[in-house]
């Protein structure tokens, strides 16, 4: 149950099931609330680019996902008009968790940002990638 | 055969395959030479996020191919630092296509961009979205 | 006059003239109308970074107002909430030329590039970055 | 005096005075050191863009110049290929605090972001914009 505009958590689980990639890429929500998001996924090896790691389409649709999720927390639905990352270092890594923020959440547009962390055999997690994004709230909550 | 550090479009159809990503999503490099680069794919319901529209992981990995391939034809082998993509309207259609162009290819970064179309049932293209791809030559060709 | 709510060159003219930076930096507005805007810039010795070259910041304040412009004669009064640039040579040039154009002007959104050239002693054009402006319309005309 | 490849805060001093543009525009180094630094400049009426609010070519210019003196802390000499910005709110104050980090240093690139301040007439601090900057090891310390 939800009070605001927000999503809680079992609102973003909802909405992280019923699309289609998300499930196909085995997406979790690990956390969120309060203008932050955490979402997981599994290596596959059907993921990688030429190199054998991960498709820099993968890295995008961890951190946008991040972004898009930590948005809802505070803006409910939104849709990305612009997205940008830095890939930083090779993408490599028994799991991913991207972390979203939101930066700024406005009535006509929400501004948020999302850092991509690979997590080697060993469970250490080093920063991979950095992205942005620039959502406008669709009015559902 | 090739005579300078540039691919052309047989060796990009061998890069093509050789990522595992490339052949799960069905990316197929329809042209590529002289600073340009066409990516083919067909809609999948399983790439879809939760309105059924194309995901915007999809929409990177189009738009990022299609510029690394562009850079790839002026300068070989190539990895990506930077991307960014504008989202214009919801990618919904039966084939998407991406077509990149190299801005400028030096000796040590690549600027490329691309625009994605969508191909609807009766053949008509409207693009869909816009991106932006900083490259690193990574030396091999 | 004006019959939508699109700017024409004269109001562009006299909104460039109402900003106080762009009358220190003597922006001239050279064309405007149908999705597109040209501002012209003398070079100043003043305007310059530590080697010499048109300072990072003046190279944005062109690619900006270019997109601005062009995004003000479709959509009218406009602010930004996302720009992005690409320096691709050296800023050099007897003067400067930006040239927006609006790539897609929504209720909500206004999506504009630009892009900016050099010119030499002899007249020549060079093209030195080129930018992106995401734009909201804020409703006067 | 500096021991490795890296501009301790006297050369920061020193690039910055050598630069026209930041001379014009009276920016100050205000700290540098270990991946960070901090630009200061006063308000002026002259650079406002239409609405009164300061031009998105001095904010471009003050996060750009904080990216890249963050980064010059650990690459020395370094030149700006890619550069992007946020506009969250107005950028009114008394005075302007730009702060940069450097993201990750690497040998061919360097990622930075910096986060623009508005200093009230009460000394309150609002964060007004974000920036990131790709740039290139130039080779000179």
């Amino acid at each position: 149950m939800t009070t605001g505009v927000g999503f809680d958590l079992e609102q973003l689980v909802a909405t992280n099931s019923s699309a289609a990639f998300n499930r196909m890429a085995g997406f979790e929500v690990v956390a969120a609330g309060d203008g932050h998001a955490e979402i997981r996924m599994t290596w596959r090896d059907d993921f990688t680019q030429y190199a054998g790691h991960l498709h820099a389409g993968m890295i995008a649709a961890l951190l946008d996902t991040a972004c898009g999720f930590a948005a809802a927390t505070e803006s409910g639905a939104v849709t990305a008009s612009h997205f940008s990352m830095n890939c930083l270092r090779p993408a490599i890594g028994r799991h991913f968790i991207a972390k979203g923020t939101t930066v700024r959440a406005g009535r006509r547009q929400v501004f948020a940002k999302a850092e991509l962390f690979a997590e080697s055999e060993q469970g250490d997690l080093s920063l991979v990638a950095t992205g942005e994004t620039l959502l406008i709230p669709t009015g559902g909550a």
